[in-house]
């Protein structure tokens, strides 16, 4: 996805790296709102003419930096599941409020419509998201927290689903409204 | 969209209006799984071939069709919502089924995260569809049959997300129990 030039320099190949690994670290760390050009210069300790010289699109290094990490959401569930749901949703919705996010998730989508390579990057995602939820659930379940009973697919599809359609296809903000309806939608499966 | 070269010859004309008009009737009458080449070609009176002609992609063809007419989704309400709500998204998922129908769909989705062209055609069809729904909600509350106090286009983002996510994002196909928890979500806000 990467429009840089093949080349056989060995500083720009270094240099390539530094800032690929940069992207990497910043967007399994921070997730994808802060794999802006200046803050992927500042962590590859490089000029930012340098990251733009290799990726002049933003949302390019950020789709090949996405290929590559998992992404940092619906990690690390403590206790209260609606809490953390509505937490991590609007998380996920504060992300995708960054047009480069947009653009790179609805391309991506796009693109695995014909290319298996892309529906292939697409499922990984999801199926990532849906084995942390089931991990979240069980560990509520386990605490004694009343939890929903449900398939593990169908949770995902329920919290995921209206922030992103709203995000992208309706090209508007997630009011928390609507994120409680499907946190409170999930949750109210007993 | 359409990847026909400009023509002045009158009967390229002619044909190339036939075939458009054709597309759009079977898309307002029985919706966009319909729009085929083969359809398309009998409805308008024509060969096959000049249709291919004209648009030798048919996704090319349903999304010029599709940026012309309405949509025939959530139309004539007359009682019994959870029931209507249900075929009507099983209506949905069913075209969704379609592949044509997806990369349309996506295509446009993509498109419209960078093109204000896209984004409005977007939003006419969700404005649509918010319009109908409002309309059969205020038609089942004059009836007497219990509805959802929510805001219009957060019933719409309701009933919509699962079904486009679980066809587009995830690329599976919208099971019966997927859909049914969609329309009860939604009725369960009194």
């Amino acid at each position: 996805m990467s429009t840089t030039p093949r080349t056989d320099d060995p500083r720009a190949i270094r240099s390539r790296s530094a800032v690929l690994d940069a992207a990497r670290r910043l967007l399994q760390q921070e997730g994808p709102a802060a794999v802006t050009h200046l803050r992927v210069a500042a962590e590859a300790g490089v000029g930012r003419a340098t990251v733009y010289r290799h990726w002049p699109d933003p949302a390019a290094l950020l789709s090949e930096a996405m290929s590559q990490v998992p992404l940092p959401f619906f990690t690390d569930y403590d206790h209260d599941l609606p809490g953390w749901l509505t937490e991590q949703l609007r998380r996920l919705a504060d992300e995708l409020t960054v047009p480069a996010v947009r653009q790179v998730t609805a391309t991506l989508v796009q693109t695995a419509q014909w290319d298996p390579e892309a529906r292939t990057q697409l499922q990984r995602w999801l199926q990532a998201i849906t084995r942390r939820l089931h991990h979240a659930l069980s560990q509520a379940a386990s605490n004694g927290e009343p939890t929903p009973h449900a398939d593990a697919s169908d949770v995902t599809t329920q919290l995921l689903a209206p922030i992103v359609f709203r995000a992208i296809f309706e090209g508007e903000p997630v009011s928390d409204q609507l994120l409680h309806q499907a946190v409170a939608a999930v949750l109210a499966q007993r």
